[in-house]
């Protein structure tokens, strides 16, 4: 069970012409392929010393949740603004056209804690890095961060230069 | 850590006046409240046999996910219109004012398979009757329903008469 590839769905033409989608409730739904795909997540990512996995909504959060639960970790939502009730920050950042925000809360882990950054899919990094970022300026120490699916051609990797980043499966085509 | 019940967090007047929203991002955040939340949900699912959990965006996700893992099942989630990009069948429930929709892929699990529906927050149950609903149109079986937290004063067991439902944190206030 290590060619995880496998189970993933190209979907072209999802969202819009042009793009090949990467649906993974194919993976999901396996229950031997799902558990796989965090137990190799994890296995990059125990010994980290990290208090908390910050995930970004919504698909993040499967990966994020199923990964804190195996190494007794906290997991920290991100989500679209509006939906979390406490103080917050907001985070903005650049989209192809305009621009999109996210908003974590203030107490999502205290000054000097380090942190893991979960998500299913890391394409051109512009979302992962605007989260460095906010958790940089909060006093938090990025101590790992990992992918399931990792799109080469997008090279979103060099946006997270000089971080510790792990993927699993690796796609040549998107 | 039984009392579970502490680490969630009232705030009142959101999203709306008069209503008292609860915060579990105090308790997802601490790595061991996490844990034996989902410890305790899979201690009242485990043994029925299901081949999937099914969970709706964005907060189900959460527990669906980390319990799917647990038990070693696949997880499906179930999705705002417009964001899975397989065939799929449309729910439409009612809310207090409108009405809302949820998607589902047509392959989330083989007709006569065992499912189990999990999610955070147990209110009115209008969603989790939809889900139901749904579920048995595909010819699939409702092996348990299981929430973090339930309302009791919203009496939303009733609507899931006749299922097996369990939930770890009865709240008396909402």
């Amino acid at each position: 069970m290590k060619d995880l590839k496998k189970y993933i769905r190209d979907i072209p033409g999802f969202p819009k012409p042009g793009i090949i989608f990467k649906d993974i409730t194919t993976l999901l739904k396996e229950g031997k392929a799902f558990k796989e795909s965090i137990d190799m997540l994890a296995s990059e990512l125990e010994g980290k010393k990290a208090q908390v996995v910050l995930s970004v909504e919504s698909r993040g959060f499967i990966f994020g949740a199923a990964l804190a639960y195996k190494l007794g970790l906290g997991i920290v939502p991100i989500r679209k603004p509006g939906k979390l009730p406490h103080e917050k920050h907001t985070i903005t950042y650049d989209l192809e056209y305009g621009k999109d925000a996210l908003e974590m809360h203030k107490d999502a882990f205290k000054k000097g804690d380090k942190v893991l950054i979960v998500d299913d899919l890391l394409a051109t990094g512009g979302t992962t890095r605007a989260v460095i970022d906010l958790v940089e300026k909060m006093g938090g120490e990025i101590a790992g961060i990992a992918f399931l699916i990792e799109l080469l051609p997008l090279k979103g990797r060099e946006k997270l230069k000089g971080y510790p980043v792990y993927s699993i499966i690796k796609d040549e085509y998107c």
